[in-house]
């Protein structure tokens, strides 16, 4: 599988597309926008004229911002439901026997359903959306989850490992995206409960980066106490991974909860919070930003 | 300091007690239940008939449930407007100069508000909350969190590293207790996070273990996650850290975030769900049983 058409050169794609074609893959490549295609034919892409050109690779890996979009280049449709189907797809011009890899961070209810599709032609499909942004991109090691059969897993392990530090198989078809989402909220969770415990610190005239040092080797102790503490701390909210996002991300989240009877009051409430720093401007900010919300409620800063 | 009166023999109390002792400092002990009291003549205690007997030591350490127990043997009454006032206390009997080391979770409110009254007699207080549990209290591991004047803080810390493997002095008093509750905050909603995550990951068919090995190395990963997925995923909800127990913090942290002006939207929600877990007789299970909330919800257990 050493040609590979890559579809969607955003600020993922693009660095992911040039290690691929550094590892020695042929890639076709092709973007909406096509001048992004075309700054990789000097890494020696193949720039492809229509997704129907791209979809002729016997691999196919995908980049997009959010399920309609993959839906839309996959299927030709940006929903089940439309009527407006566009002919410049990768279901209609793909072999059967075809390799799908999305890689985008999508909702599992709708990559479960663009696999079904896909299976009626005979074209295969892995969920994988990754981990570690755009540095990790560029540096190939992004932290990749899959969903898929064994088979197809192991047949992409090559691919995922010029991409990636660590790609795991996680189970069926939409594991990837739900492993991700599952993530994601967790992550955003402890984000806000960090920051709701250390603005009642602070109000309580206490020293937050005194708590912070108590209690972070003990029970409260986490990855994004560590990475976050200290950008509170500085009240800097360079991103880092943005609050627009991670909206996106919840939004995922919170509707394939829905679609399974899954109760989400915690993902609910952080998204709340983060629609309104999104309304407040500071949807560009980091997502440690959350800690911008207390701030804003309180009138005091979480600072030593 | 080696003359220490020690006022609350519980599970916490006892052990703490028998190391002081052990350490060879003097102790006198008083307890309600005088029982208790007894078991510790063995060990070397002389058991006080009062707490005003108690209250001549130099240093008096307390370990009582929680701010009205506490308020009841320091001040005399269990609030600030009660008429009922005992005549056996700490106040009226500590001599000027004395150390009262208030080592329970109780409110920062209610340890400022006793401190305050004990300055007006010269008497001194620190605020000295442990985390760890009774096995820590046992093998003298605690991590203590401290509140008070430094100097206060060196003269009690040959005592803090018989009880413990910790003590950092966090800030002026309340600090202690502040700094308790913060962390009692980020660890209840963390493990509600957990369990939010992980019954999606389930409900939608992937194995909340792999997700687990998938996500723990990176930006979800913490503590709580480490030392509470294997419990949840073996269904094994043995204390531990009782659910009861986190109410009573999270009651404190949020009474005191109220008086104070800080918002806990999502201490305020797991407080609901653990609210309803000891409705359903669950309050004597470990706080991961916060996975039995969702999991009652869904219909579905979180394992493999």
């Amino acid at each position: 599988m050493k040609e590979i058409g890559f579809i969607g050169l955003g600020i993922m794609g693009k660095p992911m597309a040039r290690n691929l074609l550094k590892a020695g893959y042929r890639v076709t490549v092709f973007n909406r926008t096509r001048s992004k295609a075309e700054e990789l034919r000097a890494d020696g892409a193949t720039v492809a004229d229509s997704i129907a050109e791209a979809a002729k690779c016997p691999v196919i890996v995908t980049m997009l911002p959010n399920g309609p979009d993959v839906r839309k280049v996959v299927l030709g449709s940006e929903t089940a439901e439309s009527a407006d189907r566009s002919a410049d797809n990768v279901i209609d011009y793909a072999a059967p026997g075809t390799l799908v890899i999305d890689m985008s961070s999508i909702s599992p209810v709708v990559s479960k359903e663009i696999g079904a599709e896909l299976a009626k032609k005979g074209i295969r499909m892995l969920d994988a959306p990754v981990s570690g942004g755009e540095p990790k991109a560029i540096s190939g090691e992004l932290a990749i989850m899959v969903g898929g059969d064994e088979k197809d897993f192991e047949e992409a392990k090559p691919l995922f490992d010029v991409l990636g530090s660590s790609a795991l198989l996680v189970g069926p078809l939409g594991s990837g995206n739900t492993c991700k989402l599952t993530n994601q909220i967790i992550v955003a969770v402890n984000i806000a409960a960090l920051s709701e415990g250390m603005v009642l610190a602070k109000k309580m005239g206490t020293d937050p980066e005194k708590v912070f040092q108590a209690i972070k080797g003990g029970l409260a102790g986490s990855s994004v106490m560590n990475a976050k503490m200290p950008m509170i701390l500085a009240q800097d909210f360079k991103p880092g991974f943005k609050i627009d996002l991670h909206i996106k991300d919840l939004n995922n989240a919170i509707e394939a909860a829905e679609a399974n009877g899954s109760p989400t009051p915690l993902a609910s409430l952080v998204r709340e919070m983060m629609k309104e720093l999104h309304e407040d401007g500071n949807g560009q900010c980091d997502h440690s930003g959350l800690a911008l919300y207390y701030q804003k409620l309180t009138g005091t800063l979480i600072e030593s």
